[in-house]
């Protein structure tokens, strides 16, 4: 099969060693996820699928992984003021869960769109919310504000070296647990998830393939691919909210050296995945957490040459915080 | 803590010894489900939960594990017409999966009442689908007519030694997954999956309480219990699609001595447990399989002194099989 990228000597934002330092460090706090497999869905794709279910995760999604590594890095003197983050739901959650385990106040600026559910498990979880409008400029002003006031710790939702580290170790796992893996899709918003995994993933295995999937909605990501440097997008459009983001300083590097391909599908195959997960999996995926089994069953990646030779692939169902009434509407379409 | 009934001298159905034949018999074909947790459910209940996942099972059920175990039970001679079977879903399914494994047809009959995602589970798997109307007595007639036309042999889905000793290796993972699991709670219908696992598990460990949870609306084994003689309803009225089948004269026995009690709750408490399952442990479960959760979560469970010592809950979250237009529509009533 075709080889995939090799890391080179470029000092990326993370690496296999601070990736096994935050497995060992969030190793007593986080869910060990289970992978799952289907000979249905196996016959759908004609590969044979291991789906790596981080929608287990604590705070239904993989992000609680990077937060508890940055909570649990930062010295008392940091952490006892607090951590301040903005986003649209599950990297809050996330970060709101790693504070209260360590008995420190989070600040949560959540822009007014994000989804009911991500909220609610903010709430839950005792983060503070702090609300903001939806635009990027109003978000990150929001959050000045707030560190300005309190004096906590900011920590980005995926351009840091501890959030991609903590990321990374689920490629850990999933190669620990299916270890005969020859692919593996993730899911691509901000790049912190899929630098950690290509990372991890390259260092122990370097013939691995680490394909990205994206929604054509917010294709940052391939567009920066084949134009060879990072790209912004005036604006995004995809049901996938938590792939709205585009790749940070850190994350493009790792992008552009380690990620083999990206393939963008449509919302309708996102939605009809979700379907797939719902009945045959019996799992509950955001749509974020769909889109690599999108990815797998497109047109584009089936017919591709250059991945027919791709016959065990990992797919990471990033995460499952979605409204059900949501999920209802959107099949009914 | 209370200890539970002991196994008696007398010759159940089934015995730890049939149930180890079965898992070996079972095991190359079987999912190894997953065990889940969550601190959100522990707080929630005041216990410790192991939600023991058999609703990622081969077709969304635990039936698989004693279809596929009095499948391959059969001789080449009896295997070779086929497999009968009357059943408004997941046994089916069952049934069909491992006759198409074992390369025998399986005839299905099914009433017109049953779940659609249930049906098209039989159809998926190849089974040979045969209507008859919704009464217990056009089933069976119905199956009767198949029996006569092909010679093929009748599965029952619950009143049979080898569905019942497949049924219990679900308790065999279970406690080997969890050993410090104090009690089980098993959804009961005709009570197949109950003696196995109370069989199972009793036999490891004597001291585990095995409690069954039931449909206020389908309360036969809590009041076969409470007369000490097997009583068939006239009529059931439950949400719990999978759970209006009554006990038969080989479960009777076992759920007579060795069931500590029966927990009998409301629809609306399933449908909560249903949502609770959705949105916090991120996995579609039907009304039969999230009745476990219900039952930890109702009134009479907590409040009872009897299970007050319950610290550690294994529940098995049995099957999946739930069309989400159902589930939406549940959740808002």
């Amino acid at each position: 099969m075709e080889s995939g990228s090799q890391i080179r000597e470029e000092n990326y934002a993370a690496d296999i060693c601070s990736i096994k330092e935050a497995e060992a460090r969030i190793n007593p706090f986080i869910h060990k996820t289970p992978i799952l497999s289907s000979e249905s869905l196996n016959a759908l794709s004609g590969r044979r699928l291991s789906f790596k279910c981080e929608l287990f995760q604590k705070g239904g999604a993989f992000k609680f992984r990077g937060a508890c590594n940055a909570v649990f890095s930062l010295d008392d003197d940091q952490a006892t003021k607090g951590v301040v983050t903005h986003s649209s739901g599950n990297h809050a959650a996330a970060l709101a869960l790693a504070a209260n385990l360590r008995g420190v106040p989070a600040y949560i600026v959540i822009p007014k769109n994000a989804p009911k559910c991500k909220v609610e498990n903010v709430t839950r979880y005792g983060g503070q919310i702090i609300w903001s409008e939806a635009t990027m400029q109003s978000r990150e002003s929001t959050a000045a504000k707030v560190l300005e006031e309190t004096g906590a710790v900011l920590l980005h939702p995926y351009n840091d070296r501890r959030i991609i580290s903590g990321q990374g170790t689920i490629a850990l796992e999933l190669l620990e647990q299916a270890p005969q893996i020859d692919t593996i899709i993730v899911p691509i918003s901000g790049g912190g998830l899929i630098s950690g995994v290509a990372l991890a993933a390259k260092s122990i295995n370097p013939a691995i393939l680490v394909l990205a999937a994206e929604p054509t909605g917010a294709n940052d990501a391939a567009l920066s691919k084949a134009a060879g440097k990072r790209i912004i997008l005036p604006q995004t459009n995809t049901i996938a909210d938590g792939l709205r983001a585009f790749l940070g300083d850190l994350t493009w590097p790792v992008v552009r050296d380690l990620v083999d391909d990206v393939v963008t599908v449509e919302d309708k195959e996102i939605i009809e995945a979700m379907r797939l997960c719902y009945e045959i999996l019996k799992v509950a995926v955001e749509p974020s957490g769909a889109i690599g089994l999108a990815a797998v069953l497109s047109n584009s990646f089936r017919n591709s040459p250059a991945w027919k030779s791709c016959s065990h692939i990992g797919i990471i169902l990033s995460g499952g915080n979605v409204d059900l009434g949501v999920l209802w509407d959107s099949f009914k379409k």
